[in-house]
């Protein structure tokens, strides 16, 4: 109800409006709007009162509404029920909670920014204002030793909704960042929880930099990192895709459970910057230098090293080298 | 001279037209054009003759017309000088006699028919009325190991000229097979002659079942062929096909020459069919069975075996196994 609120604002965004008329809208005791306001205010919403009985929203504002995106939203199973958060630590580490009070698989969490996003390798994830940042729960009837096919999965999801919505030109960094000529534009994290030899849950996270305005990154990211908004050169509606991801998304995730994950890899395969490229693969301590050469049926990245030997990397950080004269 | 003849009666083809008529035309003499027609029919063109002066062409063969080739073709050295052939015994040898008597990069051979095509590993290759048979004159200034990226070129420039021309979803067979729907539509044969540690010439086969008629094939190679007219239900001009290919070659070849073999395979790589697929290898009489996972940075094609090893085949013929659950 709390996000009815929000959203009642949100229509009559920069004009103020009633306690009563929200009240008699949404068919609750104004008591019970003024708490959800007060809540929301408390949760950083920029939200102004005039005389504690009207109040209006911020302008500015463009929000990812939860109600009108499950309504849109032309799914079965993922996005049917959508937590949404001014703000969170992690949509990861929400999905996570809710996964283990027993959340149904598609359950999905979103956050206008995350305080504490996570990268892979517990790299910290800079998640400001703008940005699409969200975990999908799912719940897969599968050995764990295939969940890191999921990273692919998403992979090749987010791919093509970039692609097919925005006609950016896209190409996957093994195993899972998203690049638009060589510029990070979106990062995958995937974290599992099982149960002995079954899957648990697996929380698929999935931070895209939709509008993020570039100049709210740290200056070390900025020179690697891209936004829809800075190729586009103008706002994209992170409602639309949010929602042509979650499509995406349960398409090839249906794909994923029929069995089928050779054609989605054949698919990243065709989006890959890897392969063919120079690489370094750091595995803890150890760095791999060769060239990747291909991927093999679970996504591992086979490398060429300089001796000819060829060496199969089931995980890892990889830097692409002497590729247009710029690491990333 | 001669080809002018025969494009003279080929602009009228299905009317008489007289020696005297084309003698005037071409502005040589009645006795050369009889001569030249006389050779014509040797070489098994269908022209028909009234009263030994007026002589008309077949009104159901299309041709590729040399001169109006050479005259549309865009490109800079690659088709400069065409030899146009009724009949040969293979395209690639006559280019190799040319070759050997010095001609120059770029100079093709083209048939309407060959009596012995050849493929790879020695097989016959049928190639009927209707197809476009070609060979490329090459001397690159390489090294003999690098001949094999001509190959893959070759087969790239075939793949987006089929693709580009005629929308039609290719994809390739490693090395260098053009597929359409797992059938073969087009075949490269790349012969080398090399002189102590150079390269004394190349010659680059294509063969493209451009308007081939399947029922001339052999029952056995039916299955796995097809043509463009079969795919597209219609004729297509061989001139357009051979123009473009010739174009795109050339623009490709420039690439290899740059040294960018690496985006020439990475293009190669997208149209991949092999990739991905279990597969069978036969190289002399062994054969080697695995999953393709990449190729490396010379082409050879690196296999994952049973056992999760890795292998790389240099040369081969590669047979797709569970593909479809047809084997090609």
């Amino acid at each position: 109800m709390k996000n009815k609120v929000l959203e009642t604002l949100y229509e009559k965004k920069g004009k103020y409006i009633s306690i009563d008329e929200i009240s008699s809208e949404l068919e609750i005791p104004a008591s019970s709007v003024y708490e959800h306001i007060k809540s929301l205010i408390n949760e950083g919403y920029s939200i102004e009162s005039y005389s504690d009985n009207e109040f209006k929203l911020d302008e500015e504002l463009t929000l990812i509404l939860p109600h009108k995106l499950k309504n849109e939203l032309n799914t079965t199973y993922i996005g049917k029920e959508i937590h949404y958060f001014r703000e969170v630590d992690s949509t990861n580490e929400v999905a996570k909670r809710l996964a283990q009070e027993g959340a149904a698989e598609g359950v999905v969490v979103i956050a206008e920014s995350q305080k504490r996003g996570r990268g892979r390798r517990g790299k910290p994830w800079i998640s400001p204002l703008g940005g699409a940042w969200m975990s999908i729960i799912l719940r897969p009837d599968t050995l764990p030793i295939n969940a890191p096919q999921l990273t692919f999965t998403a992979g090749v999801a987010a791919a093509d909704t970039i692609k097919e919505e925005y006609g950016l030109d896209v190409g996957i960094k093994w195993p899972n960042d998203i690049l638009i000529e060589n510029k990070k534009v979106c990062g995958i994290l995937t974290e599992i929880s099982t149960a002995i030899d079954s899957i648990d849950y697996i929380i698929a996270g999935i931070g895209i930099d939709a509008n993020v305005d570039l100049d709210l990154l740290p200056p070390e990211l900025r020179e690697h990192t891209t936004s829809l908004k800075n190729e586009l050169e103008k706002d994209i509606s992170r409602m639309i895709l949010v929602r042509k991801f979650l499509e995406n998304f349960e398409e090839m995730y249906n794909e994923f459970n029929k069995g089928n994950f050779r054609n989605i890899l054949n698919r990243w395969r065709k989006y890959s910057k890897t392969i063919g490229s120079k690489v370094e693969v750091r595995t803890g301590t150890k760095i791999v230098k060769g060239e990747a050469v291909g991927v093999n049926s679970e996504g591992a990245l086979i490398l060429e090293l300089k001796d000819g030997s060829l060496k199969k990397m089931i995980s890892g950080e990889c830097r692409h080298v002497e590729d247009l004269n710029r690491t990333i």
